[in-house]
């Protein structure tokens, strides 16, 4: 029989912790003893009927909805960073400790908003291509869907995210609220490029900028260079016309960069022959330096990894089999390997990464883990293709000023204490 | 500058009826003539800045919705093709029409169930494993939940889709109706043979009967091979737990497979000796032959493909370029070409295939068109991995009894006439 050929889990550790080989995602073999996994004996009473299985559910929804027992703890976390700025300025949070896999569902894609978001009437929007090209173009929602349309997974991180990890005194917050302007999808659109290319770069243009139809009129500079790369004007989000949150009915998809320069509710795009220091990239996104000085168009997104399960605020079962699950991305292109602790540091072992491995795409990790219920230190450090690797915490902040929030990506660590109470050992 | 390196799409047919070569989508090239697009003048108006420019929009949503200017056309088609069976007792059909990309939104993936849908306390409920196996064990949805989870991309299909185009006279339906009992998720789980494995299969086990908690107890034999290969536990549907009408809190994939033995809302999985019969796989899911013979566990689904833009009750905008767009599959493995003919199989072009190509997962293809407002006859013909070949429907038919409806995999066509309107040919 099959399962007579698979080899068993090999159960001795390959890191402190209780770390166990991440081969065992292929082929588990007996005796895991996980807590709530009953043997049933011989003399077993017979199954319960229970009584949904009595009488016919509920007939058919045109647009389906999450359980009733999963939607409370489904919920965005909300933030208003910048309080009372503006109605609607401010972030929603993916709830990462209630997801697996690595799609992110369009109702719990992490939104940050400028000033709240339009409904916009696909029929009477315009994207104008202007500036310096050689024919100038407006073009309708309808007329982008007759162009050529790609699909790609792609991740969006917001520059921003897990800021309260840089804050001196961390936050005790779920990862959700942690490292949850972080989000992934499969978008599809128009190349960037065909759009460019119909309309003809005059040869002094190198820059563009992009302009959002929201009221901030969020713009951004972009170099020519990546938008003839691999832009994308997004018209689909897994699957589905995109959210109104997420720049209905058409927003730039700009793999691998910091998130808002995927400018949302796309309606113009100028062609420069230099960046246009916009208010939301002066003010903003930027990096400071401990001598004053600040970075200014740092685009590409680190090298980053988080363990999700087991992750802060969440409580052990009894001690036995688990598995350690996390996500990891680069901005530079693929993840090329993920290690996790269980010691802090000390030890590591190699966790297993699901295929497909895509560019700059998440990828989910996983590694079996035989816990003690001892006090461990959880830890997990990705390698992208370019080699880049995530750093401790302390080396991050010693090459930025203390106040600076943008672009955190070093190692984040979780305490499991010998109650199963899970913390952020930053807090 | 870059643009200037990007060739010019070919736009010399290469079949009949203005396909053009298919690596146009790497790069389109100039003057493209869509309408829609507009050139602007010098002396153009300055861009008009519209309402909701002006003020903010709304604030967050705690779990998103799609814009009010889709939803009413995103709708899944209803079905109650059995009458007044039961309550619930029908299908929902995938809008496969608004779609685009890969992904089916879980709001909108297809549904086919045999007495509703009951949504199950997750708390309460348990997977018992048991029959012909060593130790009998019952999981809970935590315990489960601490298993290794794999995720992967995977069609689903009624193997009554496009029972439509079986009839004599076909429907005149959109495609969503024709053939939206096909959807495509990321489904994320834990591996049936960890389960097996840990409860041991006894060396006469060769069958497993699958049940369902829902009130038909749905049930469905299945060979130890297969559960033993590829077949999960799944838990999370495009990141989010799986939605009530997917079987929440749990239910089996069976990649490639017919779908309705991925088991919604999994309760018990009993070790037999041989297959049991079920109601389920007796009375329906079978395929009749001319001579009164049925075939019974024809569990593969076939080799198809379909044009999804442009596709029946759809009308064509202006004459010139659009892109010709679908969805090929296959229960066997990957997708190797798909090829698409304008006069109605005569002459066949090869369409670009989006990659990544995954193992029983829908493929995305498309093929850059010129259409020059005459009348066109859309076909397209998916070949596997395996070398199998979708056949035309007469083909088809031709191998069955009259009123056979499962497996329908045939070529479809579809008529554009010299108005843009856009039909099924069998109908």
């Amino acid at each position: 029989m099959p399962n007579n050929l698979l080899p068993a889990i090999n159960l001795q550790p390959v890191a402190a912790g209780g770390l166990l080989d991440r081969r065992g995602f292929l082929s588990v073999g007996t005796a895991l003893a996980v807590a709530g996994t009953t043997a049933l004996t011989g003399q077993a009473a017979p199954l319960e009927v229970p009584s949904h299985s009595r009488v016919p559910g509920r007939s058919f929804l045109p647009y389906g909805e999450p359980s009733a027992f999963v939607l409370p703890v489904l919920k965005r976390g909300l933030g208003q960073p910048y309080g009372d700025i503006a109605p609607g300025a401010g972030s929603a949070f993916t709830p990462l400790q209630a997801l697996h896999g690595t799609i992110t569902p369009a109702s719990l894609h992490f939104e940050r908003s400028h000033s709240g978001v339009p409904d916009i009437d696909p029929a009477q929007h315009r994207l104008v291509i202007h500036g310096l090209v050689k024919r100038p173009l407006a073009f309708s929602h309808e007329a982008l869907l007759r162009y050529p349309m790609v699909s790609r997974t792609l991740f969006i991180e917001c520059s921003g995210n897990s800021f309260f990890q840089t804050l001196p005194t961390a936050q005790q917050l779920p990862i959700g609220m942690l490292n949850g302007l972080l989000s992934c999808s499969e978008w599809t659109g128009v190349m960037l490029s065909t759009l460019l290319d119909e309309a003809g770069i005059d040869p002094r243009g190198r820059w563009l900028i992009a302009e959002g139809a929201d009221a901030a009129s969020m713009s951004r500079s972009i170099p020519l260079e990546k938008a003839m790369d691999d832009v994308m004007v997004a018209l689909y989000q897994n699957g589905e016309p995109i959210r109104p949150e997420q720049g209905f009915p058409m927003r730039l998809v700009l793999p691998g960069f910091e998130g808002n320069m995927s400018v949302k509710w796309l309606r113009r795009l100028k062609v420069t022959e230099g960046p246009v220091h916009s208010k939301d990239e002066t003010s903003k996104y930027t990096d400071l330096l401990p001598d004053g000085k600040a970075l200014q168009f740092t685009y590409v997104m680190g090298v980053k990894s988080v363990i999700t399960r087991p992750s802060p605020r969440m409580t052990m079962g009894a001690p036995g089999f688990y598995e350690i699950s996390g996500l990891a991305w680069s901005g530079a292109g693929r993840i090329r390997r993920v290690e996790v602790s269980a010691d802090g540091g000390r030890s590591w072992a190699d966790a297993a990464l699901q295929e497909p491995v895509l560019d700059r795409s998440v990828v989910r990790f996983g590694l079996p883990w035989r816990w003690d219920g001892a006090l461990v230190t959880l830890e997990s450090r990705a390698t992208d293709e370019l080699g880049r690797v995530q750093e401790p915490r302390a080396t991050w902040k010693a090459r930025y000023a203390p106040g600076n929030r943008y672009h955190f990506n070093a190692i984040q660590t979780w305490h499991v204490d010998a109650q199963g109470e899970v913390t952020n050992a930053y807090a």
